[in-house]
């Protein structure tokens, strides 16, 4: 091949990553773990493009996001597409629920309840950080056409059964729902500014009381500064009474929250009862409360939810934050069928996140490969008698390489064998070849002994066991 | 949720598609056999960033590809990014092989041979047609750092494994070389045309001979036509000779090759002895002869191949063209590090083209869902106990959903289970409840029965046998 004029960086964009096969094998194992318990539950696997219009992202209003819009770069070859094709039509998901909505409304025959996961790259344009990037995996499943709490009891039982699939012990779902924190705008006479008053809740963990109050009773610093609460001390002093309610005991919570909210109708009492189902039912399931809790401070920032908020956090790494979010969202089809409401209610699994932290964490093995033996070729005289092992191997259940390299001395092999990480080396020499036999090392233990095929299969299987 | 002011067609962008769950887990089911095959032969996943940047993709060089290329719209949360960010330095990948390439470049301590293969999505900007999309799959599997054939044979053995591994025997792997059609170049004197030489070969299956003679033969249209061959009838005769050489036998065929070849000593020897050689081993390996042949037609339309050509055919659905195609590009890392000429062999399987043929040809099952078992619910007092028993089931490794649907009628989940292809429904009632047992009922037969659990796990275990 000719080498080309300009030399290019082999440099990944600003934001962006590989993943080496060292990590993508762990990437692979947490996705197939987790697929297996959203399959046992009934969920099934849907698959949407990367990109989308960008009204049916944006629902056609005002966006706070960066999005990546795409547009096509004419190649010489293409001549015949319309000059509008050309144009940023093309946006790319910044999640996976947007599409899901598109999906429920552009096919209305699907069997509901539909329960749906999918795996997914997502795009964000926002500025990249240390551990934030423009470019992440989701791994979500959700259940649309569902308005019985049952399915957000079972989106709870699915992140559980996830998080203990994938080995992990200590970690918490902490739960809570909106209709609460609506009800707890209403207390305090500020229905219309809900978002705001979530927004400050939300900075708890961050700015802590001190900071939420002042953030409460801030003034508005012009005329235009709608997102100022300007509430009185005892108002701001009422709120903190509700993110004090703190107990490691639901019954304990929800007897606070009733006294609490006593005297008010609103959407706070239908959240209590909520509340109050779902400990019921994870009690009676026998979810052990050590994993799970109610906790008034989760508000999940979208503004989408309207029902019960979960997150999963690990309790032996809290600073990085949920790895396991979401909550109730019903309507969230409405910018495709105006009041339809369709229920919809599901998680999503923050698989970078916990790439690093199972790492850290050490609950999860690092592997270079997962080459069981080596072939090596000792002599080109028998690579064909190598080969054909190396099919038999496989045909056995071993997975096996058969060396490549170009550098053919037994030290290169064994050297290749050993950055793998490959347990046994297969050789096959003159005196093998004629004999009918093969050399058999263990790269561990550096011994080396010579076998019939018979004996290196049921060596093997040992070693193996 | 409040409705947007604007309705939105949830409509997909001309040119890309939705996998419903039906196809998405013949998708998953494809992807996962190729997968086991892949990493039995010590192929380890990799995963690259969707985007990188022009450059990258295009080698600094003009492209006749219609590439995707992204910015970034600036979304109201978003002030800290310098300007520059926003521009059109995104490019959506078209393959997965430049990215390999640059991994290599950028890794150099990655071990070689470096066995790698990946699935992704890619991107193309063209003009959409029936069957032919602006996004779709790639599942690619290459190795790098490996001068020798027995390289370019495990590609062939990789290849018959896999269509093998997903229950298709009628199929071909029709192999070639580029040295040979390199050195055909060379015996009409015309190896600074080579290119497009072989541009015109290829199109043998569409314009026949007459019509591959014409191009040959075709004059300039004007100074500037430099892909005019402007071939003597002669010459011309003497590359459709060439083309006329076919045979089941490859060794018929080795033979023609030594006669028609005789004479020249350029790269046409090295190809022949390639060729030869990858036929003694397929035949060592006793890989059968009805599902590989040695055809001179295959030359694979992108001009980074520089040794063996591979690709594979569905022999009864032929006009689809090849389902699984690769071949051997030393060199393709120059790009990044000149002169460097990394060798590269590797295939990639079109899924989504398998995907339609494998179910027009019976060869898989389409499925609604995975469930084997509907835990209805009759009655909200025995909820509880219903999803219990659930998680019971799955804990025994029984696909099993709890019924979440809004109509709870009896005739309404069991129209849920038929339209989802769910055999067995499990209720619980006041008598069930009562005396700890629980009703099957098998939805096909519809025969109903009670059972305590023991009986009932005993019951669908045999059933699933």
């Amino acid at each position: 091949m000719a080498t080309s004029k300009k030399t290019i960086k082999p440099e990944v964009l600003g934001g962006f990553k590989d993943m080496l096969p060292r990590e993508a094998l762990i990437l692979q194992k947490i996705v197939d773990t987790v697929k297996i318990v959203y399959q046992s539950f009934g969920f099934l696997p849907l698959e949407t493009p990367t990109m989308e219009s960008l009204d049916v992202l944006t629902g056609g209003e005002e966006t706070e996001k960066s999005i990546f819009v795409a547009r096509i770069l004419r190649g010489a070859e293409d001549k015949g597409v319309a000059d509008a094709e050309w144009a940023d039509n093309f946006a790319l998901r910044f999640d996976l629920t947007v599409s899901l909505a598109r999906v429920i409304a552009a096919y209305p025959d699907l069997p509901k309840p539909f329960k749906r996961y999918q795996l997914g790259r997502v795009f964000r344009g926002e500025k990249p950080q240390a551990g934030r990037f423009r470019e992440f995996f989701q791994l979500d499943f959700d259940t649309i056409g569902a308005d019985t709490i049952n399915a957000d009891i079972e989106t709870i039982v699915v992140m559980y059964e996830c998080l203990k699939a994938l080995g992990i012990n200590n970690f918490t779902v902490r739960f809570n729902t909106r209709k609460v924190l609506n009800g707890l705008a209403e207390v305090v006479g500020l229905q219309s500014k809900a978002k705001e008053l979530l927004r400050i809740i939300d900075k708890l963990d961050k700015i802590k009381e001190a900071g939420v109050k002042a953030e409460l009773m801030r003034q508005p610093d012009n005329e235009f500064d709608e997102s100022a609460l300007a509430m009185s001390e005892t108002d701001a002093e009422r709120i903190l009474g509700f993110l004090r309610i703190k107990n490691d005991d639901p019954q304990q919570i929800l007897a606070q929250l009733d006294e609490y909210f006593a005297g008010n109708n609103g959407e706070c009492l239908e959240g209590v009862a909520e509340l109050r189902n779902i400990t019921k039912t994870l009690d009676a399931l026998a979810i052990p409360r050590r994993n799970w809790k109610i906790d008034l401070s989760v508000a999940r920032g979208l503004d989408y939810y309207t029902g019960p908020v979960f997150e999963a956090v690990l309790d032996d790494m809290p600073e990085i934050g949920s790895v396991f979010a979401g909550g109730r969202y019903d309507g969230l089809t409405n910018r495709f069928m105006p009041d339809s409401n369709i229920a919809g209610v599901g998680a999503s699994i923050g698989v970078d996140r916990l790439i690093v932290a199972m790492q850290k964490l050490g609950l999860i093995e690092a592997k270079e490969s997962l080459t069981e033996v080596l072939v090596t070729i000792f002599d080109p005289k028998f690579e064909g008698e190598s080969m054909a092992l190396a099919a038999e191997l496989r045909q056995a259940g071993f997975t096996t390489e058969l060396y490549l390299g170009n550098d053919r001395t037994m030290r290169a092999q064994f050297a290749y064998a050993a950055k793998k990480g490959i347990l046994f080396a297969v050789i096959i020499g003159e005196t093998e070849s004629r004999d009918g036999v093969v050399a058999l090392k263990d790269l561990t233990m550096r011994q080396q002994v010579v076998l019939t095929k018979d004996a290196l299969f049921a060596r093997l299987k040992e070693m193996k066991s």
